[in-house]
């Protein structure tokens, strides 16, 4: 499926039904508005199921059917890893990778406290892709961005169509939500260079640690991205050709999976600057987007806040996050879950007599 | 059990233990210090449970028994609702009891979806106490406190009481957190009097619109307290004192509650403000119970900030509610599961293979 045609599926929010939503909130026992942020998931997440949660209401009883989640981590080496922006060694992503397929990364425990399930995409490592990991590889890790462009536009184009594709398989699935994660050393680097471009924010906003960089290395890493800005001029008004020239293989997959899962009527919840990172590069895209996005946290690293604040949205948890992987996003899918079975089962000030306020 | 002999239960934190969870979770397959303030729930919840949980991490896989949960509502009516200061009438507190009883209510949907039990304790009502509701009555509703004091400090003495021992059989039922709620008509002026004396700030920075109270209506609200604080001159000093002169019978059973869980090393997750405004009284009388609580959200209720930073903590979820009964303590139950599982269930970089930091 091309990213034209994927784009050309994605809808505008029905208003109709998200005022439809409000209505069956207001009629519930409590104060109107009362539930704040969790109302407003409710109607996110019904407006963009769209027509299928519309006939949902339209049915005797009326109840929304739960969200299916998945959280997809893609991983992906770097060529910039070379210019030492990274605390940990490039041959972590690899074996990060196989510590997903076993069960033990951050993420696997908490998509399983989340009841979510947990796929893990190989997009570009420079090692073999373990067993239990998908292998969509693009290549053997991104250029060093510091000397060419990170990717072709060619990669970039596979890549973003290796995510469509899975978003309409997530669909086929039954999913309904999608998580994104990432991993990859020397990530935040792409994700600090590309967040600069598309925001405008400088660079010294949206540099930061990573994995736990020093004074002297943050300070390093900032040169260096300083440096790929230089050397490449990425045009803001290009967003694609800026994730070519500064971006990395999973990225690109992300930002993929963002249009595939909007032109199947998926929320996308967002995680921390990586992730959030591929989800503004595919929302300049196409604006539209952003009326499937919720955003689960605010990461620690500095660069992250520009983003939500470019894509206008704010995160629900306050946690002081910098982990990547989806943790973020599995982590608040709970608020989601919680918000539908708010709509299908609290009383009505009708069902349950319970007097209406005064006024 | 007296106040005093519970206070004596009590026990300081063991930072040791603290330090060894911090340990053990630093050697997990992430940045170190990378889950933020997850690792810190994961501290508080073993530091709070205290030898049992150093026995289990003694113990061969060293695992912590995951969170067992329970979220108390306690309800009471309020004299002052006859001075106007609630947008509901006042006969919803009982018709609320009933919804609560029948399941209909948010905290019922959002304990369920956070699979914690749900007690509902009538400490004061006007109105019969309904079948499935744990009576506690104390008296028909506490006394007008724009007249003379809402309760005899026989009253609040037999409210803590009730608030203790109601710790002490879910302590033995084996509850390991207990989430704080309430409902009572005008309960919102009882809680923005106590926090006015009792943090030091101004009534107006205290005084919001409850259920839904209009300008006319929010002015006239801050006038009664204001009213009140004037015929009352509460002394911080004596925060039990306060609580007999502008507190309510709901409200000194969840101070009570706060004691109770905390002599039995249960975690008190705080809900909205007038759940927190207990919590600060009783922090007040024994501010070592500060290291027992867990703040879950800052409500719309401008008290409630107060109270948080007079603690000294930060809430977990940025969602905007103000309807308390213990929703946003219950939203945030998922996040104490997901750091103790964390805890439990995460590969080692030795387990793992995987390499740790360059530095």
């Amino acid at each position: 499926m091309s990213l034209t045609s994927t784009i050309q599926r994605i809808c505008a929010p029905d208003l109709e039904l998200t005022s439809r939503v409000q209505g069956l909130l207001d009629r519930k026992t409590k104060p109107a508005g009362s539930l704040g942020r969790l109302e407003a998931l409710a109607r996110r997440y019904v407006t963009v199921r769209g027509p299928a949660a519309s006939a949902e209401l339209d049915a005797a009883g009326g109840r929304i059917t739960p969200p299916k989640s998945c959280v997809v981590v893609m991983a992906a080496d770097h060529g910039v890893a070379v210019e030492g922006v990274s605390a940990f060694p490039q041959a972590v992503t690899g074996q990060m990778l196989a510590n997903f397929a076993a069960g033990g990364a951050a993420i696997n425990v908490l998509a399983r406290v989340a009841r979510a399930e947990l796929r893990v995409v190989d997009m570009g490592t420079i090692g073999e892709t373990p067993p239990g990991v998908m292998n969509r590889k693009i290549r053997a890790g991104s250029r060093n961005m510091a000397r060419e462009p990170a990717m072709s536009p060619d990669e970039v184009t596979a890549a973003l169509s290796a995510g469509i594709q899975l978003g309409d398989q997530l669909a086929s699935e039954g999913f309904t939500v999608i998580c994104l994660g990432e991993m990859g050393i020397a990530n935040t680097t792409a994700a600090a260079a590309l967040t600069a471009v598309l925001s405008g924010a400088a660079v010294d906003e949206v540099v930061g640690r990573g994995t736990g960089m020093d004074d002297a290395g943050l300070a390093h890493k900032k040169t260096v991205i300083a440096n790929c800005l230089q050397l490449h001029k990425p045009d803001p008004q290009r967003p694609l050709a800026v994730l070519a020239q500064v971006g990395g293989l999973e990225i690109a997959g992300l930002a993929g999976l963002c249009f595939g899962a909007a032109a199947n009527r998926m929320v996308v919840m967002l995680d921390g600057f990586i992730a959030s990172s591929a989800a503004l590069c595919a929302a300049k895209v196409c604006p539209l987007l952003r009326e499937y996005f919720v955003a689960s946290h605010c990461s620690q690293e500095p660069g992250h806040a520009a983003i939500l604040r470019e894509l206008e949205l704010s995160p629900l948890l306050s946690l002081e996050l910098r982990l990547g992987e989806g943790t973020g996003a599995a982590l608040a899918l709970p608020l989601l879950d919680a918000a539908v079975a708010i709509l299908n089962e609290m009383a009505t000030f009708e069902s349950a007599g319970v007097s209406i306020r005064d006024a």
